[in-house]
């Protein structure tokens, strides 16, 4: 017995060091394995299975919403990167160059894919010719490389899954329509399934993607107080269109060119999983994408009838959930502790007692509650525990934001703020200025996260420049 | 109305030229694109739907057989990549080098992974360490580069789709087991989702994957007569576990190497799809995989009630079956070439005076056959349809190679029969030993494709040298 015995061991609890803590819990919760290769990771079957769930949802609301995925070439050739110059100039220095094929030496170097705009715009240059093409709604799921400097799982690595839509249309107006619409699925996802709420917002024009006319993106605040851009959705005019010149004919049998967007979310929302709803036992998964939903652990299962009745619970509920019974000969107690670190929303113990009265034992992991449960009304139980789990969540990280969210007037009151309560997102007028919204930075240390669609009006004047405020601006540390 | 009417050109016979229809196939069915990176294509909606489909097929048989799916770095340091000399030799030639990330230039170059053993292999030796950590059942969906020469869609790419296995085992005995069942999950969904007979069999010595003890192959025969190896399953024994110190303490406390193997299919599934079952009209597709199952095309569209019992129609197949109704302005006429094109199974037509006899008409792709079927048996005679165009098709395919089979007891034997028939595979006895191995391609223009599970006495001795033979061989012109 003992040998099989492997020690759930401490993790670093988050009040101590909330980053100490996330790098426990990727490795412990065996979501990641450092690999040799610098600034990648393995992708183990536990949060594997976590994107897996992801994507399913996702994809299915793209396609809901009209969208077909594609794969485009994992290389750019460097003279067709150089189409559209902000694009260029923001990517370029952050890529893999690809110099060599086999033992020859490449003539137009490649680089692998930061993002794909410009393979979408060559492919679009040669399908797109008339207004009957429109619009194309293409994704794509694949990886991505980002040559960071420092990188941390999930949250920044040079090697990233995502996906990425890009889709073309014939006027500006439509194009628009489904920048907001994709913004808008997110924050859906995000809430619905994640359990997070997200801020949705436009970001400021320092912070819009290379190539971008209009950038939006999804703001959640992590546990720590940190916020995380959770997707973003860009808006393009005809500025790649004309870089790579996609001319469509109109019904007026006039040249004219389409507009584009993209937009993305990357396996970075599994580290936000992790910030938003982890606890000292470890992770904490929103039922809707947790690869086991519900574990069963048999009490004194060597004892006649205690397995049986275990399997006889998993068949039922297997129909409606995502069950796991362990029977392995580890304790009970080394289970319990195996299960809370990975997270899974709700445990059933189940033991010659308990079978005896015909019942169990359901613990909702969040907050530990048990409840004992009549087993011929398990399913019904279950599934209402599941939606507790999963609005508890919700809840949870929703009242944390709302305490770390500080409506202030001037650069003292952020100060005084942040000082006070810890890192959190600060609420605050700004004239639109970027010298004003470098000056916040270099004061505060909050840069702005977005320009929120749901304006509040703080005050009349900017809280760095006390000029005439134009919006209401989101600022916080990011991760 | 005319400027809707984009026509779907003719394309090349496939007797007149096989290359050139497949070609044409794959460009006027909407399944790739070109791209300005040499030897990479744009895997368009239709042949990713298609793609989609084979993915979730496979990835529940391997879910079923106790798989899990991970997913490891693109990237493959050079000093990771040459731990195993047969491999790295194996390999070496054909891949893309990363020298630069950003403006640094990397000390130890990083390939592309042309497939991940060397990764799994360095992830292995970290979370691998008692008899109590095996087996671990991995796979991963992903792309791969091989710098070849020269490519064809589908058939030879640089870069392709694909999903690699790679197990770990305590004992040869359970790894060649693996080999085995993932060999048999291979045939098993080549014939029960594409329609698609093959050969399962062992690959000679000089045919063996770089790095593996044995390589097992299933073989396709295409419609002209040319092998397809359509997936591999290698066992290789502990020679990468002893490159990579790989080790385990058994259960009598002894540090041992364990066992591994790996698996894979490629997106070359949809080249053998199209070459096992196209035909001068365009695609034919196997119905498990097909994108549409069913299309609906209105006849008189602009009756009243006509677009309305179609969409009730729809409404009714769609709960079983992918169903398309296709009420653009296009003509009837233009939508059967679409979607014959297409090779979508089977079509349904539905116009004012069907409505009137409460029928429609049923077209199976396959054999062009028509069917009155009354509209309330719909749903039922559709699921036969598709049983039968499934049918059809595997039939198709089964007398095509038994046609093009031809067993042989000399090499004028094969020479004649190649000449006479055409193109095909081969049965004749071998020695085993290389050197004629060599010498019948040489001889004949056939190589080895493998040695079949089941075996024929076709003579007891070898085609090539007469000494006693060892085995029956396929032997055939391959993609």
């Amino acid at each position: 017995m003992a040998e099989n015995k492997k020690l759930v061991s401490e993790i670093t609890p988050m009040d101590e060091d909330f980053a100490q803590w996330y790098t426990d819990i990727v490795k412990k919760a065996e979501l990641i394995e450092y690999t040799s290769v610098k600034g990648c990771m393995v992708i183990r079957p536990y949060a594997y299975a976590i994107w897996e769930n992801i994507q399913r949802i996702l994809d299915g609301m793209f396609k809901a919403t009209g969208h077909e995925n594609v794969c485009m070439p994992m290389f750019i050739p460097e003279s067709l990167l150089q189409k559209e110059k902000d694009h260029v100039e923001g990517f370029a220095p952050e890529v893999a160059w690809v110099t060599m094929g086999g033992s020859e030496k490449l003539e137009d170097r490649l680089c692998v894919r930061p993002t794909s705009e410009t393979l979408f715009c060559e492919h679009y240059a040669n399908i797109v010719h008339s207004y009957r093409d429109l619009p194309k709604l293409y994704n794509q799921w694949v990886s991505v490389v980002r040559w960071e400097k420092t990188t941390r799982p999930f949250l920044r690595s040079r090697e990233f899954l995502w996906q990425e839509g890009h889709t073309i249309h014939a006027t500006a107006e439509e194009a628009i329509e489904e920048t907001e619409r994709m913004l808008n699925v997110y924050a859906q996802f995000c809430e619905e399934a994640l359990a997070m709420p997200v801020v949705k917002g436009r970001k400021t024009d320092s912070d819009k993607f290379a190539g971008a006319e209009a950038t939006y993106a999804i703001e959640a605040l992590m546990h720590d107080g940190k916020a995380l851009q959770a997707g973003t959705s860009h808006y393009f005019g005809d500025g790649f269109a004309k870089a790579f010149d996609i001319l469509y004919t109109n019904k007026e049998n006039k040249q004219v060119y389409p507009h584009q967007t993209s937009w993305g979310v990357t396996t970075r929302l599994i580290g936000a999983i992790i910030m938003t709803h982890g606890d000292d036992s470890g992770l904490v998964l929103p039922p809707a994408v947790a690869p086991i939903q519900v574990v069963i652990v048999p009490a004194a299962q060597h004892k006649p009838g205690v397995l049986e009745k275990c399997s006889e619970v998993k068949d039922i509920l297997s129909k409606q959930f995502r069950v796991k019974l362990d029977d392995s000969d580890n304790s009970a107690g080394w289970k319990f502790s195996e299960y809370e670190m990975k997270g899974v929303p709700v445990r059933v113990e189940l033991g010659p007692r308990d079978i005896e009265a015909g019942q169990c034992v359901v613990v909702t992991r969040h907050n530990r509650e048990k409840t004992f449960v009549k087993l011929d009304e398990i399913e019904t139980v279950i599934a209402e525990k599941l939606r507790e789990v999963h609005d508890g969540l919700y809840n949870k990280a929703l009242e944390n934001r709302e305490k770390r969210t500080y409506a202030c007037k001037s650069i003292d009151e952020i100060n005084k703020a942040l000082a006070e309560n810890g890192d959190g997102f600060v609420k605050a007028m700004w004239c639109g200025d970027e010298a004003c919204e470098d000056k916040v930075k270099e004061l505060t240390g909050v840069g702005s996260r977005c320009i929120p669609f749901e304006q509040d009006n703080i005050s009349d004047t900017c809280v760095c420049c006390g000029k005439p405020a134009k919006q209401m601006v989101y600022w916080g540390k990011a991760y």
